[in-house]
């Protein structure tokens, strides 16, 4: 297929052209970037929601139930389910997923599995060029959601415009212990399965805890409590996250976010090509290979090595 | 404190002189670069064993027992505890850990919690400094305990020659699914708290899922089973770690780690250096400043920007 043909299928909406663009990025297919070039001028200012939290929390049936939200509106939804740890990639990994299928025959809605583990390039860049591409296609919202929450995780959620936290009562301690790296990024907070015992105690402890991290923002977190299952607390999550979309425009928070993620991602590439170049070039040249032995047998340090090879590099 | 003085008590295993050396490679302090390249050399090939599994499956219950047997036999113990979401550092973050403090006391047991979040060297870049640091401190084995299960842990735990995945009977769906990652860096697995039902049936699905991950290694992973609160299984645990280090030192497996360790920390280092420079150097005279503008309005992706910049970079 001619990369022009593709380009324009993708821009009408046409989800195999799509599927096949992904495909390109997760490959690091160079026909990548054309496509991206091509469509990137043609994304717009979409809202970009980003879910996370812990394992078994009840994400995905909140996503599923989000969709049928948005659906019902008559938006176009797109959704990327990134699962760092996975060696698997392309189609549903979890059970979990399994659930959202039920729009999988829906024109209007596109979902995707990522799971870009070893990604050289990086899971977030990835995650951008993706997120992207869909938002080329013409949808109206553009959902990510991850699988637990290490800095991988929190690192594709910051691709997102609005950060969706979610939690359940009765999380063990470490896992409680963990909630500290999330505070920070959470826009809204969601309290899911909260027909569970301590529900109560555990927004209490939320809003301290909140108190604690955001003191400083203009925006101030809600908690919603959601029963994912029961599309209990839907309507409140999407009003929620319209509210957040709405301070985003109105403030000047959404172009201060967008340079962010901008730079980001330029520093992000930049660092990744300029790595290839050197190990591509310089292998044999600067006898990088020999110098990998000698840090091996410990005759010297990394870090001495690297000063070393820096002498040989200049920018003109 | 002048550096040499500090490099010499590292050396003879002084432990406040083994933390300030830590800080600095937590701080990216210039020192650290030169403590690492005197007592680099002095580092020795102890066994490094890297701990890690989901939440709340006992890690540090495990790692603190692990402790214990090692120190009556008289082995001096160094412990990094690496928590990637977490913002806190330096000391005890988690409840669980807490326990381990019981050794806190014991100068020859070195304990040190990283989070080192967000660190732009990476954090396994961090973690292998740290190691060595410790290392040439004069400890006979190092232990490196992470939380959670993302590819940041997995990335940590690849700093060590064992690698040690802690389960249990009864994780949730999800949770299972991520084992997947883990089983491919398992060279030892845990089941703890094993006196739990269906820890037979776990057993079994770990061996079906084992023999498809691992079909073609030489070293075949074996099942431990541990209840860390009451002390057993440990021994056993204890065994099949100096186990896979003998086969680690009798085959050329470890000259082959020890190399690919060392590839990894230089072009991850490398990497790092050489972002800075350009960042640093050329932020202004390339007008990076104005392209994160063009690209966050939308006017030019951020791929072909950095192709631009990459026109300037030379190796002589």
């Amino acid at each position: 297929m001619i990369i022009d043909q593709l380009v324009t299928s993708l821009l009408e909406g046409d989800s195999r052209s799509l599927a096949r663009a992904i495909s390109f990025v997760e490959n690091e297919d160079p026909r990548a970037f054309e496509i991206l070039r091509a469509v990137y001028p043609s994304a717009r200012n979409v809202p970009v929601v980003g879910i996370t939290g812990p394992a078994g929390v009840g994400k995905s049936s909140l996503v599923d139930q989000l969709i049928a939200n948005y659906r019902n509106a008559g938006m176009k939804v797109g959704v990327v389910a990134v699962d760092p740890s996975s060696p698997f990639s392309g189609g549903a990994i979890l059970g979990d997923r399994i659930r959202m299928q039920r729009h999988g025959i829906d024109p209007d809605v596109f979902i995707r599995s990522m799971a870009t583990r070893g990604k050289l390039g990086g899971i977030a860049a990835a995650t951008f060029d993706v997120v992207d591409l869909i938002n080329a296609s013409g949808k109206d919202i553009i959902l990510i959601e991850t699988v637990g929450v290490g800095q991988d995780e929190i690192d594709v959620v910051k691709v997102a415009n609005t950060t969706v936290v979610v939690l359940m009562p009765g999380l063990g301690d470490e896992v409680q212990a963990m909630k500290a790296g999330l505070m920070e990024i959470a826009d809204l907070l969601v309290i899911n399965k909260s027909d569970r015992p301590e529900t109560d105690k555990m927004e209490m402890e939320l809003h301290a805890v909140l108190s604690f991290f955001q003191a400083e923002n203009v925006w101030h977190p809600q908690i919603i409590r959601t029963i994912a299952t029961e599309n209990s607390g839907i309507d409140q999550l999407v009003a929620a996250i319209r509210d957040h979309n709405q301070y985003l425009n109105q403030s000047r928070r959404l172009q201060e976010k967008l340079r962010e993620q901008s730079k980001q991602r330029l520093i992000d590439a930049l660092e990744y090509r300029v790595t290839s170049q050197i190990l591509e070039d310089g292998f044999d040249r600067f006898g990088i290979s020999q110098k990998i032995d000698e840090i091996a047998d410990r005759k010297v340090d990394p870090h001495t090595v690297v000063q070393e090879l820096l002498k040989h590099f200049k920018m003109e």
